[in-house]
């Protein structure tokens, strides 16, 4: 079945391989990941009816899963899920497709498990070409809590998102398009949804994900396409300064893509078209 | 219709009323309360019939629809699908009556809003009268973040709770029953479900909500009537140590009413039996 509405074109299907009407209800209201967000995602991009970085997704899905002492995900189930998702899907279309995985209906002990298709939302699709105006708003944590303190979670991709959504509300209220969340110490960590890259001179930049964020699937395929393109590339941590001093400072999800920040804090960054043209080029050569 | 699981007696209404079996499928897989943790709740304890609280736990659902950006509840609404709820509730046995509130499907701008009773769990039962065994873990925030940073949605009850739940299965890790968090200064915040109080001599202690905590509703009401019975009581911040001098150490919270901690961190605590029963005696008379 493949559902329209004013969201677009949708494709749900469970792990078992069932297609499954998108608009109607499929999960008890004692499901976990509702009401404890208690469960992990992944979002992957297909192209071109090809889909990009999914043995990054998975592997990312299989540490979520063991930090949330999920079952290990069944690899070859997802695989086959998406593979019928894409049947599902016309390959000159764009698709979001989400990989959801909860702990299931309380005292089951059986996960729930689906994927589900969606448009690339507009907004988004503006951005990959008008570039992004962000802010920095405070994550709270310090840098050093990650590798402390497991059950924080830093690091897994899980349902719990509230945090994530409620922060680019507030860039919304600021007039900006996306966050940049800092530590503690003031250090850049991450977007609510993205991974932040920044150029200097022929060098890539990324923060460490030991500092509690995920290790971003686009920038993991970027970093190595690019060190083979003659970059350099490194992974350390990264200040707000820093940032402002950038050649370029660009945004980096499945969705998204390779996206140019082209504002701070309301203050401008020096112009940064032509690295971002460079690097997008050299993104889309990979696939 | 009235559901019989593994899990015990079960009753899901609606918030317009409608009663509906909760061993069925009522969510669709895109609503944000699931896919993005975005939403709300609050466990209402419902004894002989009656509600304990209720109206503070509106006003925290109030406060916490206010801080995730959630169209205000409409608590007479959510206050008939409890008296509906109730009605199909033995009134002899007690009730976790769980109000849920999500931002709804993704693009539709409509949320989702139920109440689900279900039987208190066996082991709350058995910890009301044994007391527990906990274990501090590091929340990862400072003290100072909450009301700097409102985005983070401290002391707002999200269904974003995977980090409490990875606390609690920490804790088991551990051989300990619960969690006490405390924030990056040492001070003690919260259990992942409870309030943390002590008693000093006569007097009643809890941190201060603004460190970054929920104000306990079941503390609130049992601060109130204490006062009125005699003893002092403080809201100010409270270290470890602190806990490890205080006459008792108590977790509250709706279900677990004032339950008794006696071992932090696998060392046992001063024998706190006979304040413990002083003051559950004292909560009880409130009802």
């Amino acid at each position: 079945m493949v559902g329209r509405t004013l969201a677009g074109m949708r494709v749900l299907v469970f792990l078992d391989g069932t297609v499954a009407d998108p608009e109607t209800a499929h999960i008890r209201v004692d499901d976990l990941g509702l009401l404890r967000g208690d469960g992990i995602f992944e979002t992957v991009l297909a192209a071109d009816g090809k889909l990009r970085e999914l043995g990054r997704h998975l592997d990312r899905l299989e540490r979520s899963a063991a930090m949330l002492d999920l079952p290990a995900p069944d690899r070859a189930a997802w695989e086959r899920a998406i593979g019928t998702l894409l049947e599902r899907w016309p390959s000159d279309r764009e698709c979001a497709v989400k990989l959801v995985y909860t702990r299931g209906p309380e005292g089951t002990g059986m996960p729930t498990a689906f994927v589900l298709g969606q448009e690339i939302p507009e907004k988004v699709l503006r951005q990959r070409v008008d570039g992004i105006a962000v802010v920095t708003l405070e994550r709270g944590f310090g840098p050093d809590v990650a590798e402390r303190a497991p059950w924080l979670l830093l690091g897994a991709k899980s349902l719990s998102y509230a945090v994530n959504m409620a922060a680019l509300r507030e860039a919304e209220r600021r007039g900006a398009d996306d966050v940049l969340f800092t530590a503690a110490d003031g250090s850049v960590l991450e977007g609510p949804t993205a991974t932040v890259v920044i150029t200097e001179g022929r060098t890539l930049r990324t923060p460490p994900a030991n500092i509690g964020i995920l290790p971003g699937t686009t920038q993991g395929g970027l970093f190595g396409w690019a060190e083979r393109a003659g970059w350099s590339v490194k992974v350390e941590p990264l200040t707000v300064p820093e940032l402002r001093a950038a050649d370029a400072v660009l945004l980096l999800s499945s969705l998204r893509r390779v996206t140019r920040v082209h504002t701070i804090d309301g203050e401008g960054l020096p112009d940064s078209t032509e690295v971002h043209r460079e690097l997008v080029s050299l993104y889309e050569s990979l696939y």
